[in-house]
């Protein structure tokens, strides 16, 4: 079979399963998730065997020690997935909940009831555990899922696939709910993006390059985030030791993951006193400092920031720093900079905080707390299958509900329209 | 300048007016509206003078004498154009209602609040009334809006567009809140459908050649619906009567739109004594049928279907009938060729009036109501912008909420990630 002949036939093949999850009872996808994790702890030395020869693959060609690592499915790898599954199998069912009924004055009684997307595609690369975290995320919505994976992790993927179907076999959930491109040929990702009529939603994960490629192809709606710059504003009014727990957790504590923060906005008249001691921590932690002028005046370890520096998402330890005239200059640089993914202000001003909650056009919007809590376990969501920063459908982290929409069913006695 | 500059400074502007409009009050918004109104009723010789031109220019090219319907401004075309915005005026402002606020464990209190979606394009044909309705509805919403209509209609528009703008500034409101694209080259089409910098949604009202050419050209998400294959099932357990007021009533009320029926489906038990009569009616009333093999055994004046009539979106007086065996085989039936539009089925059966509400996978399923019910107004939502017939972000009619999304806003007292 040819590649397209490969792929055209799992996405009907999907459409057909979706029909059928989508009336599963929660009690049976739940059953299912719980029967993915048990096959996966039992069948760990299998799993990690086929990752095994990933991982040589991986280092015959060279790839970085930072992309093994994600690569690597160890003991603590298989827990977490299983853990997983079993914290999705705790969470609401969204499907067949209703965002409401009413009654018209005709006597037509409409809700609105909450139902599956239908299939939806995730195109990812490296990590293994995306495999089982979507599949997981995409049942117990009621959809089923096209999973394609990066070829450097098709061993594993495949020997993942293994045990998800065993699973599904055993709970009488079809077979087809889940499934794993075989082929590692990047040219199934474009037949994949052109099934628009069995396809619903695209997810793709990871870096930019990737998702770039997905939404430039794709004839089926794409959720996705490119970057997050996120930014912190300390104002005059703020606690200053507050605001400096805050920038520190919200740069140092994971720097590698997109709602860090990468710039720090200080009030002008705040700098002098806020500034020494925060760079004096940051320095400590090993951040590189890259200021604008003001900055630069009042902190001698730091750089001079380019104009690139503000556009920059470091996932690193260096943060850009600006001194700003006042709320509106902080404001009006996060309006020019911002990637919509995460702003936070810290300060004791009422006014302040809640023009900045209004005003600002971010996915999330913090006053008083660290960037690093947009991220659907941390705002009460449950587990996420990603962060949106596009408007349409979600905005933010997208949970379970965000992979369900909602149709009308309206109850009637013989209504007609006159 | 070129229709590129002219578009891109339209986009820029647009965005620059949107961040304005999506902070101003409800009043503020209503007096806007309210203004437009006045505007309309005081301009209508003026407006309907230009309206002269365009019909003048449609009769010299040949325009149907439909077309030309659709594009004429009477008096009552006015009256309507202001009432839909008083309408508009009562509906309740989405922006900044939330849809709920949650206290974390550390105390982070969350909530996902309602926001405009920014600057929304649209792209339609012949009606001028769209321009007001839509930019009455996009308004409302907090959004800005690029209105890109027919080239046949350019006098009549650019008149009204003279209208909303001393509305706008006598009510300060942005000016750039509502812009009409004073170009006909179509070339302004694709050059608004790359703005996805600017513009946050694009929606096409029209035919399906228009829908066509814009989900396939733009960079921009798109909600749109290609058309209403809607269908009726009568069940063997249905009152025969309503049966009967059911089907004529979304078959004749209004054939011309997309929530009139197409195809009606009946089963196998229930035809020979249903179909008879239903048949005279629709005889009675102009209405055509075209029957499957079954069909046309119980009624001679039905000819027969081709395979392309399950396909059909008359618009028209023309019915395709078939007769099924039970309620599976027209589920089988919905499922092959629905639009996923609207679907109905008439029984007194409760488990298999529940059991088509929970499968059918269109944007509105009916039990004993007619498919005419598939209306924004008619479910209580207020006007609308059009109905999706795709899942992501919106499925069925589109009211003010539609034009919304929602952003997390967190408020905290100095937390920070573990």
């Amino acid at each position: 079979m040819t590649v397209e002949d490969i792929v055209l036939q799992m996405a009907k093949a999907a459409k057909k399963a979706a029909a059928e999850v989508a009336c599963a009872s929660t009690a049976k996808k739940n059953a299912a998730l719980t029967a993915i994790a048990d096959k996966i702890s039992s069948h760990a030395p299998y799993i990690q065997s086929q990752n095994v020869l990933d991982l040589e693959s991986a280092k015959k060609n060279g790839l970085s020690d930072a992309m093994i690592d994600r690569l690597t499915v160890g003991d603590d790898t298989i827990a977490s997935m299983a853990n997983g599954l079993r914290e999705v199998v705790g969470l609401q069912d969204p499907v067949g909940s209703s965002d409401g009924t009413w009654v018209r004055p005709n006597g037509l009684e409409v809700s609105r009831v909450r139902i599956p997307l239908g299939v939806i595609g995730i195109v990812y690369e490296s990590r293994p555990n995306v495999t089982i975290d979507a599949a997981g995320l995409c049942l117990k919505s009621g959809n089923a899922v096209i999973l394609r994976g990066g070829s450097e992790a098709i061993h594993s993927n495949l020997a993942l696939a293994k045990s998800i179907s065993e699973a599904l076999t055993e709970t009488s959930m079809p077979q087809n709910a889940v499934q794993i491109v075989p082929v590692t040929d990047r040219k199934a990702i474009t037949v994949l993006l052109g099934r628009e009529e069995e396809i619903d939603l695209i997810i793709p994960r990871g870096g930019e390059g990737l998702i770039r490629f997905v939404v430039e192809n794709s004839k089926i709606p794409v959720l996705k985030h490119y970057k997050g710059v996120c930014h912190v504003y300390v104002d005059l009014a703020a606690d200053m030791k507050m605001a400096e727990e805050i920038c520190f957790n919200a740069k140092v504590q994971r720097p590698g993951v997109c709602n860090a923060m990468e710039t720090l906005l200080v009030h002008r008249k705040a700098a002098p006193v806020f500034l020494p001691d925060m760079a004096a921590r940051y320095t400590a932690a090993g951040v590189e400092i890259r200021g604008c002028e003001e900055t630069c005046r009042i902190l001698p370890m730091a750089v001079k920031a380019s104009e690139d520096d503000w556009h920059e998402e470091y996932l690193d330890l260096i943060v850009s720093v600006k001194v700003v005239e006042d709320i509106n200059s902080a404001m009006a640089h996060i309006a020019r900079y911002s990637s919509q993914h995460t702003e936070a202000i810290v300060t004791s001003d009422y006014m302040n905080a809640e023009r900045f909650l209004k005003e600002i056009d971010s996915s999330v919007v913090l006053v008083n707390a660290s960037t690093r809590f947009n991220d659907g376990g941390q705002l009460g969501l449950g587990a996420e299958m990603g962060i949106s920063t596009s408007k349409l459908h979600a905005f933010g982290p997208m949970g379970l509900k965000e992979l369900t929409t909602t149709k009308f069913v309206v109850r009637g006695h013989g209504q007609i329209r006159s």
